[in-house]
């Protein structure tokens, strides 16, 4: 957690780590806190506390602790501290007696200090210390340093809260849904769904597809754009600029005769249909996502409505989209920053009011770097008053500064690099940014491929790099996702050196048997039915990478915010070797004492091993797994 | 610098270094600016801007430039950008050129942004520009393109300056005279001046000294405290709990008989004589910085007249400075949260206020982390009202948290770990930190020596180990001090293991003869001269390491903000062991273009040798040099 004017993230009913360097002048015993106060309440009004809000010292006078995100919306959390002044004059006078100093003058000290104390015990204690005083007070030393030392006293004041005398100021907390942390997405065009190649497929036949996707373990379905496609421009197969009679153009070309962002291709069928299949997801506790691409095809109703919303030459021809030399005949930008921009504005915010209305709360927002901060400001604020449910997942594969600013004015999750980041040492320093640095704000979603991106890695690699580049995706991040495809290997690139698709599914239909590679499709639904019983891997930013002694191996743990939930993974990163390697390992990040016996059952695999202390084998072979996925067992 | 609540740091007349990541939706051609404000003017009074005020971007959307802090006390800078339209236009047409695209139906467009952005021109441009247009418009594309793309256009407009569309907040900035950044320091006990060992040396012996201080180059000379001191529990020879009657006892127990904070210890002469050696290390260009150490010795005026400011026991009694199993009978702490703190406060402003009317105007402040921060909050900001030419060093050896907060509420230098860092991965961490991370509000003073702080590093490395950290603290940081006997290479330890002198000048009289060690006499002078004439050394902010083979030889290069004045330094770390490695340099932090020859030239011995390209031998004999403290020739 972080601090400041723009909210950190949490979701409802996480524990919610926060860390703050707390200190004074001399050397004081200190106490802290943490209180939380959810909902839009006035500023004095609704703070909890509780004993389990009691921060605890560390290194360096940074202290930590946790509150839990108990409404959703919009919170706050404050550090509270005081001296604890009973405690410091009773480190005092332990270190006295410890070096031989004699304490007897610091006993009427310690009794003023006890009294006024207890005046914040319950019950009966007041007067029975004051009774204690009054009986000790006139006997010998050892009789009073007894009572005003004994553990029991220490612990009991130790759990009654002192009068702060610091706070921070209450630090803003935005709490979404726990899908907008955890959850294991499957991307498709519904269009391809049920089609034979030539012609469209339907979401009735999407809405069939959803027990295997379930069975699979998914979360969340996210369905690329399904509303008319525009006939200008349209773009053919691989790209081309000439279409076919029958060639369906890229579905984020929006807008046609049967209507824009609010319309369903009639192809794929009817609000009906759509409705039936929102419904179908909900019974396999699926969800349905949907594309919130902000462009227009030229056939789009918007270009005749409000041609004055489109970007235009001085002489006023439209000025298509374009990053020279390539140009899309088939799209027009919205010129955010129009004349009569406020309607713009609103109405793009009335396409997700229109899709909420149809049982829609997740949103993958597409390129939302090329539009406007202060758009994206005004339509989450509104989300969050109207519609706090919603997630957005900004697709924002850009510069860091644009992504960080995304993610901080508020969208729930973001596309990263993870599919560029292959290397040991790359990985790791990226998964310390994002768990460390920006990990109060921008919530990671680690995609392993999209219909943008092959990556050379799954070109060159096959099959071990599917499964290692998944197992990596499913363990490293909360959210991952796979777009369709996927699992059945396909790795055919377009031209050597791009990473696009052949024959991409952008611009025609792509059919799939329902069943890919059976090892594959296995790893998947072990790896989300793992991920659902295990809180560690349900965040993200509780990862610590361990050494080992093989630049291909990497070696990371994850665990919840207790230790009580533990994995350890550990892959091959190299998909045509095997290697073996001493995996060093810190003990205290597990929870185990060194040089103890401890059992770690592959989940992957189900063996279990027994290893002793930090140092311990491994041998990977690529062919056979991509990695160790352990649980570190109780 | 950075923004927020409490000021950055700048010195009158330098030019101050801002950062700051600025981009945009899209990829327009942004620019910027920083505007600076001396003075509490009103919030749009005065901003300054200049052509040099512009802002370069650089690597990943961060932006940098610099502003001339020109007066003393409080100001504020600002960084504004905007969108340079014509410049985006004209990137795009140069791109369509490039790839071979059509730009005729960009040119409209171009006149367009072309005549609003030369409203902005002076004299008669805008008419010029505007009958250009009219007669070109109708002509070929090569003749529009060829006045449009025109680089002097470009330039042109380059260098005027647009509206902006966004502003930071006003950033404070504390600008304090040119001391507070850089200078020599040389620390001295006025009593063991002119002292015979047995009775008390006097400030015009210590005027005496002056002379001999200014011709080895130091700018401050910092007088240890100069007050009457306690007789009640007077501290002995080596810090022994009985004093003999003949021992002065350590000047930091404050007060006797004849006055307090205020008073000058009659031993060592009167105000008279304190004005004269204010007067005399005026008129040498040098400055006297006393000692600013808020408690008592049991003989202060203070403990009879305001007994209610110092801690108590509930008896009653006086509670001593302790630390157990250490007791200070000869020091009692005030008790800055008594009742009575408001006057207690006061009471410790107005012995500041004494001393400035006295001539003083740099302090020296005694352990300052163990008052509460607020009152140097209080302290400070008065003192920045009434006498902004006051600078306060803080000695404040203690965690990282208090000491950066210390530095954020204003002490306008501090005490480091330099002290303790001596390897080379450690420094060079440690300078990265001193430089960056804390650059903007933490101005280090990197001593040497201290009296209590005689390192294990000087005591078992001899002469080549006092040659070695006196280069290392001299051409490091831009405030630098010595503690007088370090020109003697005086090492005698108390015991092993312990960092105190033997005989420690704290507790009795320690005349020296004038001259010390030859070589480490004409080392110093060298160096202080050498930082007068470089400003690449009257700065800590830049500072750069570069690689050397071995792990002994450090290298690193300091440079003025325009690379005008570039030093490098190679240092051997090792005391007892010649070494030698390939140094290899970074040449475009040195403004030296690849695989050209340059000279370096050693400022230490005057050897000149012909350098090529990044890699060069050096050898380093420490019987011989310390190192070598290159000049790279212009």
């Amino acid at each position: 957690m972080r601090c400041g004017e723009l909210p950190s993230k949490a979701v409802l009913g996480e524990r919610v780590e926060v860390r703050a360097r707390i200190f004074a002048d001399g050397r004081p015993r200190l106490r802290a806190r943490v209180r939380w106060r959810a909902g839009r309440a006035g500023p004095e009004r609704g703070w909890s506390s509780s004993p389990s809000a009691a921060l605890e010292p560390g290194h360096e006078d940074w202290w930590s602790g946790a509150f839990d995100a108990d409404r959703l919306g919009l919170g706050h959390f404050r550090l509270e501290a005081w001296e604890d002044r009973f405690g410091t004059w009773r480190d005092d006078v332990l270190r006295r007696i410890e070096v031989g100093v004699d304490p007897a003058p610091e006993i009427p000290s310690g009794w003023e200090l006890l009294l006024a104390a207890t005046a914040r015990l319950s019950g009966s204690r007041p007067n029975e210390v004051g009774r204690a005083r009054l009986e000790l007070e006139g006997l010998d030393l050892e009789s009073q340093l007894a009572y005003l030392l004994a553990p029991e006293l220490g612990e009991e004041l130790a759990r009654v809260e002192g009068q702060p005398v610091v706070a921070s100021p209450p630090a803003p907390v935005w709490v979404e849904r726990p899908r907008a942390l955890f959850g294991s997405w499957y991307e498709l065009f519904p269009r391809s769904q049920g089609s034979d190649g030539r012609s469209s497929g339907t979401l009735a036949a999407t809405r069939e597809r959803l027990p295997a996707l379930a069975d699979m373990g998914f979360d969340v379905v996210y369905l690329t754009p399904i509303h008319p496609v525009g006939r200008t421009g349209r773009r053919g197969p691989n790209n081309s600029p000439v279409a076919g009679s029958a060639d369906p153009g890229s579905p984020w070309a929006i807008g046609g005769p049967e209507g824009g962002h609010t319309a369903i291709d009639p192809q794929l069928g009817s609000l009906a249909d759509f409705h039936a299949l929102v419904r179908a997801a909900r019974e396999l506790d699926l969800e349905v996502a949907m594309d919130y691409a902000l462009q227009c095809s030229p056939d789009h109703p918007w270009v005749q409505q409000h041609p004055d919303w489109f970007a235009r030459r001085p002489d006023g021809t439209m000025r298509p989209a374009e990053n020279p030399p390539k140009r899309y005949d088939d799209i027009y930008p919205l010129d955010f920053g129009c004349a009569d921009w406020r309607a713009l504005w609103e109405a793009c915010y009335q396409i997700l009011e229109y899709w909420i209305a149809q049982g829609v709360a997740i949103f993958r927002v597409d390129n939302p770097h090329t539009k406007p901060v202060p758009f994206w400001r005004s339509v989450i604020e509104r989300l969050r008053q109207e519609h706090p449910e919603v997630i957005l997942l900004a697709e924002a594969f850009t510069r860091p500064a644009m992504m960080r600013e995304l993610a901080q004015v508020g969208f729930s999750q973001s596309y990263t690099y993870f599919t560029w980041r292959s290397g040991k040492d790359e990985l790791t320093a990226y998964l310390q940014e994002v768990a460390g640095e920006t990990g109060a704000y921008l919530r990671p979603n680690f995609f392993v491929n999209t219909p943008d991106i092959l990556t050379a890695e799954l070109q060159e690699g096959g099959p071990p790099a599917f499964r290692s580049r998944l197992l990596l995706a499913a363990t490293m991040s909360s959210s991952y996702g796979i777009y369709s495809g996927f699992e059945h290997l396909e790795r055919e690139v377009l031209q050597p050196g791009s990473e696009d698709y052949l024959d991409s599914e952008k611009y025609q239909f792509r059919p799939r048997p329902e069943a890919g590679d059976p090892t594959l499709m296995e790893l998947i639904r072990t790896l989300n039915l793992t991920r659902r019983q295990h809180p560690a891997l349900q965040q993200f930013r509780r990862i610590f990478f361990h050494w080992t002694d093989h630049p291909s191996l990497i070696c990371y743990s994850k665990t919840d915010l207790d230790r009580q939930d533990r994995i350890l993974v550990v892959a091959n990163l190299d998909p045509f070797q095997p290697h073996e390697s001493m995996v060093h390992l810190d003990l205290s990040e597990l929870g185990v004492r060194d040089d103890s016996d401890f059992l770690v059952q592959d989940l992957l695999g189900g063996t279990e091993f027994h290893w002793h202390g930090a140092h311990n084998f491994v041998r990977l072979d690529p062919q056979r797994a991509p990695g160790h996925l352990f649980w570190v067992r109780p």
